[in-house]
């Protein structure tokens, strides 16, 4: 279970509140790069976890802190939503070519929150939990959460680049600290687990012997442009130590051309697409119960 | 621009049909983990890339090659959905315990497609491009791309488990060498990037020198588990080579209790949350062309 | 069955065209505040309600009504985005600093509705019905559409802050004066239910005995606030006359450390997470047909 | 900020795994009707409100309480989803008729989860923030609280119903409980702010004097049957003190018929829809930096 | 404005209550192919309409007759939940085949809607504003009508061969009906248009000169399968008149390869994608207050 | 199976870099008329289609087409975004006029992008498969593929008015004269099949004989407005020559009173609504394991 504490994570501090740069902070809580994903993701991997309870732990720990971040921020919209505590709103607001490019305010910060941070993003596009990644296994897992952080904190970077607020600046060199560590501890697991398995997951399956060539080999699927002869991808060894880069030039169309079977009738896919054929499989379940045509129909 | 092959990318052939297999292949498509994420997803971190030419032959022939991998799948569908070429089917379909414990047909494989393969998921959820990652940053894209295949394989390895059809069973397993040469392909661009870049992403923003101690510190956020002494998180260098791991336990607080200022009254917050104050700098540009009160509002 | 009246349900007058608050109406028209999701809430509620006539009546009568309403909406939205009758449009538009605060245009009602409202809110977020809030039971349905009416009513009275044109306003005002009525007529079912059933839906469900203490305790989850003495909440009598409040403080944990069973092989989950157990109740449907496992997987 | 307790908020017990359970109880963690909807309600609503600090600490407290609701649910589906404890297992899953009925299994679960809870429903759909009702206000906010309140215990309650399971049947007369609570706290609030402001969200608005008739009225839409004479909402004083209950029948359409203008060129529209008009508002967006016309569009 | 009779549209007559049909029944409410999709097509369309009055008429009477459409589905709905009046539901219900081929059961019909129908489609995707065509251009919309109203008669077709159950079949061959008339119209206002207009939306814009080769030629990009001779796309007049169908085979590369700018360095695109260029025109904004950089980002 | 070629489909030529005019153009990639949609629409119809080889051959000839579109607009995308060419830019971005009315930038363009499209609409809503309209039937597949082209059309027609750009508008008429000959061959197909079949889809359903009459006949559903006498739709032969057209006024009520069940006791469904009936056939899997009942819940 959790517990709330009163303070805060880190300090937030708004020297100039900003309502257009509260609006892009909405891309940090609700944004498939934001605190919302992340929380989830972490909290929904580390509930389900089988595994050693230090894994466990771990995600749990880093899920509860980004409960915390999405505090700070929401914190930080709310005040960046305020009233001005000096004429500098003014440079901000009335200098409409700030304003224009920067894509304006979030309307629903005003009808919908009451000036309030919402949980979505930038363009009030709400948070989805479709945005999680999990894949139901440590180094899967481990690989989404290292990218989730590698793009949070991208967009830390360049929100930082958005504003000249000291205190807005300070509070996002934290996350973007955070975001580092964040990067470096779920890379440290992967570590642990060893590259034999880390580098292609599952990692507990191998291969099938005859698809060893496909394993390791690039396609080319560009009509013009020739793998390139020196990169890392086209030659040497592959990182899990099995096997070899090698180049198919051009990519090897080792399927057939498809040739369905015509419709049966029940499916009303329209006389140039239907067949004298058997019902399919799943056509057999219509009139399922009786089994008889109705004329009419 | 593209053009087509008459030729599949991979045999697809299907002993038994079977339309409870067809449902689970849609998770491979239209899923968070599914190919039409992956080909977005390259698609468009290719179009947009803007550094040396060869990273971006690289993302535009692979989302050229997850092309390839939708139309395998969706012809698979297809094919399972067809009438029963032998009374196997029967063996599928009528054993009531597997369908049941399969979650049965897609209804709208018959209802929308008229058996065909869908642009969404097991569950019939539509494909979102809310699920594309993309940082905009050939690191952050990386780490993202080799999460992508890594949930992709294990989602693979598991519709393995679940078909004791050949051709099935041969298709998976081309789709499970594939998705491993993709693994080891964007781990092979992090390698080229060098870990003092690709570990921290983006490379190019350093951590501000006070917040150096945050950025390598495992904030512990369990109230009753001590973080391990021996794991590779809490003690030893960093992945980046500039920072030594420790541990922060418990989680400082290293912020304030929130105070956030009263709602001015035209926000309508409630006479409990407003105050005598300054119109916010958002509140400003209510009745902002002539900033008169209508007393009956 | 459904009729239209040529006539629009109240008025729509635009003195001033003003694209801008178009976009802010569109909020009312598809936002989770908006007549679409009461108009759906109360119809599905009413088609589905199997008591007294007259609770029926009253649901459908209602949607009937906010189907008006989004007419009347969208007639506003198509006025607003109509040419000038006078040169007041320019002191809408070519007032940037208005413009850049209320978030500018929505560029889709020029690019699809061809200057027309369309389903969506103010940022252009389609109209979900996963917005509807619907509990098949007439309490929790009650309960529901008080809640959205006052919703409503709040955003109305800020739309109506945010313009000066008359006609607008009036409109404003009896949409408001309807969210009122609204408001105050599911409450009237409500007390026609009593408090006993209405406070604590489903009425007909009582607590378990041994809940008796959960069911009116406080559980104070906040580390360093102590709960308040003098709240309604803390002390004194229950609304639904069957138990009287108090406070365990801390919040106490009633449950166990979880301790989930390592997974079976079939679900790949990694060799971390792995034991050899029995096959899960899930996993027994993987190779269900034929139950053998397959060496090179 | 946040911290987490090694043990559950309530002890899950699962007597008889069931995964076809584990699938409804995912209806509870990520429906419109879940713990993910009112923890995200709840946090959200508490970091941006600007009232007395007991109604913030009230908020906060109880979302905090249902992140720990999130993970009990996530674990007894975890559990559901386990290795068979004994034989009652089959009775579960291989009575078709039981399976069949109740939908069978969410295929997510073993191919997304690798046996794991999901951040999303029983149909497979993600949680989305869009479920998230917030006013922005006390009162308005306090209605959505007791709505989710009570359509979360409506649906534990048919959960309950579902499962024979004595754990399980614990673990939910628990969340009835405090479902219980929640509703009653919420009412609390209400009652705390008095009939006058609470009934008529937002409490700082009155309605305009001319509209006065339509605040307390009730319209009848439907063509025959006649409002009931005897009901609460058509006569009798109005819960916020202010009005008295009348009826309009039938519904008095007050507007006029609507009559747009023409659209120009630009839009467009055809030629059916193209008046020799006035440019529109938005219209003079169109062409704007230059304004001249090319021939050939 | 809109009103209510008591009667449904048509007939609702259920003799053996089956839930799971009562499921697929869901897709014509909900789904991309359903009535709510149609009627908040028609709705919109009609509202913003700017033209003749009888295609607005035209538009707002077909939206109403739909919502009665979507009434006489939701009671179909709640009827196919209802206690069984006769043994027959036995066969449907304990038939586990059919059951299980047919998806089984909507679980949200028990648990959310209390055996109601819901704004959903058959897998309980809620319905979405999204599923809605309009393109502010009456041919564009006849021509979405059109097609929203042949699928909605092919998904009918399906559902007809899906049940024995002489009300059901009687209800769904009166909407195929209606979907007929509904074709039938929409290509009514089609044909008074005239095919020069209609044949090509938006009709009044005409494909500039130096395009007239591309608006009229088949591109072929297929690398293997030559257009055929003879199709009616491939020679021959264009519909509207203004052309003559050619082909072009293979489709011809008309553009350069693409070569993007690198990115200036407050991207953080990283130092491969960076380049010592100026701002881009976005960059502008960043920092634009007082432009000045700050050494530890 | 797929190939890339390096050139795009048509030269992207950017005069003046215009962020605002960036965001408009999303709207042709990943909006409900954009390439995204066409493309999936196609791909999948494509891959489904069980017919005449020539048929499936158009519909992937032209999804490969249209994924090249999805290129060049992404390209033209990231090269509005780019760094000023010329002085001309500060026209664009410093005349906050013209911002302002466009809706300024999509923040995420910089946010997540890092300059790049992103596949979304011009509000940054996510692209959704949701919008790919398929009916499983040649002649449902044409219909929406006319509209989808027709609405795209229009799209583009507009987006044409809001550029002054010469290599802008040079690319947008090169779309429009692609959607001219897209319009033009699925009309193809449909003169092909033939009026019989292809006014009525699906083609090989006969409307029920009792039942003609509602298949040929305008409900007029106007209280007001009397169906026009001389409209192509309300006399005269049909399309398909099955029937004539006529009017039935006012829209009969061909239905009854809808009169629902009570619920069962175990659906909670309050003691309004509650009766004392058999178990609905839905209830009967409720305890479905045991059929007891707990007394206290």
């Amino acid at each position: 279970m959790f517990f709330h504490h009163r303070d805060l994570a880190y300090t937030v501090r708004v020297d100039k509140p900003n309502p257009v740069f509260a609006r892009m902070l909405q891309q940090a809580i609700g944004g498939p790069e934001g605190e919302l994903r992340v929380m989830t993701q972490y909290m929904f991997q580390g509930f389900g976890y089988r595994g050693p309870k230090k894994y466990r732990d771990l995600l749990l720990s880093t899920a509860t802190e980004e409960m915390g971040h999405v505090e700070v921020l929401a914190t930080a919209v709310a005040m960046n939503l305020e009233g001005a505590k000096s004429e500098m709103v003014d440079e901000v607001i009335t200098n409409p070519a700030v304003a224009a490019r920067m894509g304006a305010l979030e309307p629903r910060h005003f009808l919908t929150g009451g000036l309030a941070a919402l949980p979505s993003d930038a363009n009030g596009v709400p948070f989805s939990a479709g945005y999680v990644d999990t894949g139901g296994n440590l180094i899967a897992n481990m690989r989404a959460n290292v990218a989730a952080e590698a793009i949070g904190r991208t967009l830390a970077a360049r929100l930082l680049e958005m504003t000249d607020d000291p205190g807005m600046q300070d509070m996002l060199r934290f996350l973007i600290a955070r975001d580092t560590m964040h990067q470096q501890q779920w890379l440290a697991v992967l570590e642990e687990l060893g590259p034999e398995m880390a580098t292609n997951a599952p990692g507990d399956l191998e291969n099938a012997p005859d698809q060893q060539d496909n394993a390791y080999a690039y396609f080319n699927h560009l009509m013009d442009s020739p793998a390139p002869v020196d990169a890392r991808w086209t030659s040497g060894p592959s990182f899990d130590g099995k096997g070899t880069f090698s180049v198919k030039e051009p990519a090897p169309p080792l399927g057939q051309e498809p040739d369905l079977q015509p419709a049966p009738p029940e499916v009303h896919a329209g006389v140039d697409a239907t067949g004298n054929v058997a019902r399919s499989a799943m056509g057999r379940f219509v009139r399922g119960v009786t089994d008889k045509v109705t004329p009419s129909s």
